[in-house]
C-alpha cells in the first residue's frame, strides 16, 4: 500500500487527513510525519509546508513532494532536497477562487478603512468616517500576474477597480494595463492607489516591499500582502503606516509563521493581520487535489503546478 | 440669497458642508440647523437626516427637502410633513457604487469570518479557520432589487457568488434567479446562505428579520443588512447567533442611530457592527449633488429619487 507522510496542520490535523483521503485515495496509507512505525524506504509521498532540512533525502523511494501551500519556498529551502523528485505547489482550482476573493476582501477592507471600524467596534464607538473615494478612484496595481493575479484582477475590475498589473515577462490581461520589468516598475507605482503584492518568493523579490518602493507610491496608499514574509519588511511598513505614506495595510503572510505574539505589527490600528488564509483551501480541497495528482502520476499523465527549479516557482 | 439649513453631521461638520458647498452652489446661504439668527420665512431648503417632528412645517416658503441619505423615514415620520414640498432621497451615482462595495465586503466578509479572524488578532493569536466554501458555494440572497440591489447583484457575480433576489414586483436581471411576493418568499430563502437586506422603510417590512425569517434560512446562513435598522429584531438576530442558526451578521443600520454604547450587540463574537456607512457618499458628493437639484429645480428640470408619499420610498 503507498504511503503518504504528511506535516500540515500538526499532527491533532491527521485525523481530518486520514478522512478526506480516504474518500479521494482509499488505497493510500495517510500517516503522520513524525510516525515513527514508518520505515523511510516505506515513503512513496510527502504532504508538507515547512519540512525540517535533511528529512526528504532520508526517504529513498520517494516518488513525489506535495507542498502544503501555493509557495514552496520553505521546501526548496533544504540545501539536501533531492531535485530529481517531483515537486509539486498545492493549487486546486478553489486556491485561484479563494484567493481572488481574499484579495477583494483586503482591498475593499482598506478602502472602507474596515480596521479602523473593527478597533471602534472594539469600543462600541459609533463615527461616521465620511472615505473620499469608491473603486473608480483607487486603481489597484497587482505585483505578479500568474493564474492567481490574473483571477483577481478580474474580479477588481467587476468591482468598479482600475487595474493596472506588473510582471516579470510581458502579459496582457483584458482591461488591465500591465507593466514590464524593471525599467516600468516606477510608472507602475506611480499609478497605484493600492498595491497587491502577489509575487512568487525568489532572490529578486526579496524584501521588495520596503521603504524605498513605499516612497515612488502616491502618499497614503494602501498595501496588501498576499505574496510572502520574505517580500516585506515590517519595520519599513510600520514606519509607513505611521508617518500616513501608507494608509494601511492587509497582510496574510510573515517571515516567522506562526507570527510571534509579542510581533508589533499585530495592535498596529492601520494594520489588518491574517493568519497565511488568503489562497490555502480547505483540507478536504487539498487531499482532493492530492490524490489526483497521485492517480496521475500513476498513470504517466502530465502534473500540473510543477515546480521549475531553475525559474524559482 | 437662497439658504439651506443643514442638519447632518452635527454643528462640527458644518465648515465641512459651507466648504462643499461654496464649490457646488456658490450662491447659496449655507446654515446650522439651529442658527437663531435664520428667520423660518427666509429658508429655501433643508438638508436633514432626522429633523425633530413639527420642525419643517414651521418653514413657510420651503421649496424642497433634502434626504441626508438614501432612506427618508426619519423625515417621513413627521406627522405634520407638508407634504406638498418635493422630498428627494440621497442619490447620487456614487451611492450605488459604495452600496454595492459594502455589500461585497460584507459578503466576503461573512465567507472569511472576519469577525473570527480580527477578534483573534486583538489576542495576537495565530489561528488556520479552514473555511469549507467559497464564493461559487455560497448563494447570496438579495431582498430589494432597485438601483442598489442591481448594482450589487452584478457585483456579486464578478466575485463568483450565485445570486437570488426577491422583490414586491417582478424583475429581471442579467443571471439572478429573481423571486417575488409573499409566495414566493420561502423558497427564495430556502436557497440563501447569505442573506442581504436592501429592503426600503415600509410598513410591510417592518421587523422582517426576525426569528420566524431565520428559520427558513439554511442552518448556518449568514445575514448583511444595509436597509434599515426597523427591518431587524436584534435580539432574535443574537439568538440565532447563538444558536448557530445564523453563522454571523454584518449590520450597519439600527432602530437607534447613534448605536448606544450600552447595546449588546457591539461585542458579539459573531457580529460586524458598522457605522450606517454602506451608501452614504462623502460630503463633498452630496453637497454636489444637492447643489445640482437645486439648479434642477430652479430651471424646471425633473428631479430624480423624488419621494412618493403614496408608494412609501
Amino acid at each position: 500500500m503507498p504511503t503518504i507522510l504528511v506535516k500540515s496542520g500538526g499532527e491533532a490535523a491527521m485525523p481530518e487527513w486520514q478522512r478526506y483521503f480516504a474518500d479521494y485515495a482509499p488505497g493510500l496509507d495517510v500517516r503522520w510525519w513524525d510516525d515513527a512505525s514508518v520505515a523511510p524506504e516505506a515513503v512513496d509521498f510527502v504532504l508538507a509546508w515547512d519540512p525540517e532540512p535533511g528529512r526528504i533525502a532520508t526517504l529513498p523511494n520517494l516518488r513525489a513532494i506535495f507542498g502544503a501551500g501555493a509557495g514552496v519556498d520553505l521546501i526548496t529551502a533544504d540545501p539536501a532536497l533531492p531535485k530529481h523528485v517531483p515537486l509539486m505547489r498545492m493549487g486546486p482550482a478553489g486556491a485561484t477562487q479563494r484567493m481572488g476573493e481574499f484579495v477583494c476582501w483586503a482591498v475593499l477592507s482598506l478602502l472602507k478603512d474596515a480596521r479602523r471600524v473593527a478597533l471602534n467596534q472594539a469600543q462600541a464607538k459609533w463615527k461616521f468616517l465620511d472615505p473620499e473615494h469608491t473603486a473608480p478612484q483607487a486603481p489597484v496595481g497587482i505585483m505578479g500576474l500568474g493564474n492567481m493575479g490574473s483571477r483577481a484582477a478580474a474580479m477588481l475590475q467587476g468591482l468598479g477597480f482600475p487595474v493596472r498589473g506588473w510582471s516579470r515577462s510581458r502579459k496582457d490581461l483584458p482591461g488591465v494595463r500591465c507593466f514590464v520589468g524593471a525599467e516600468e516598475f516606477d510608472a507602475f507605482l506611480s499609478e497605484t492607489r493600492i498595491l497587491v503584492c502577489l509575487l512568487p518568493a525568489t532572490s529578486e523579490t526579496r524584501g521588495i516591499l520596503s521603504a524605498p518602493l513605499f516612497a515612488k507610491l502616491p502618499h497614503g496608499a494602501g498595501l496588501v500582502n498576499v505574496g510572502r514574509g520574505s517580500h516585506q519588511n515590517l519595520d519599513d511598513i510600520m514606519a509607513a503606516l505611521d508617518s500616513g505614506r501608507l494608509c494601511g495595510a492587509v497582510l496574510d503572510v510573515f517571515e516567522t509563521e506562526p507570527l510571534p505574539a509579542e510581533s508589533p505589527i499585530w495592535a498596529h490600528p492601520r494594520a489588518i493581520v491574517t493568519p497565511h488564509m488568503a489562497s490555502l483551501p480547505s483540507r478536504r480541497e487539498r487531499a482532493e487535489y492530492v490524490a489526483q495528482a497521485i492517480a496521475d502520476l500513476a498513470a504517466g499523465r502530465p502534473l500540473a503546478n510543477l515546480y521549475d527549479h531553475a525559474r524559482g516557482y
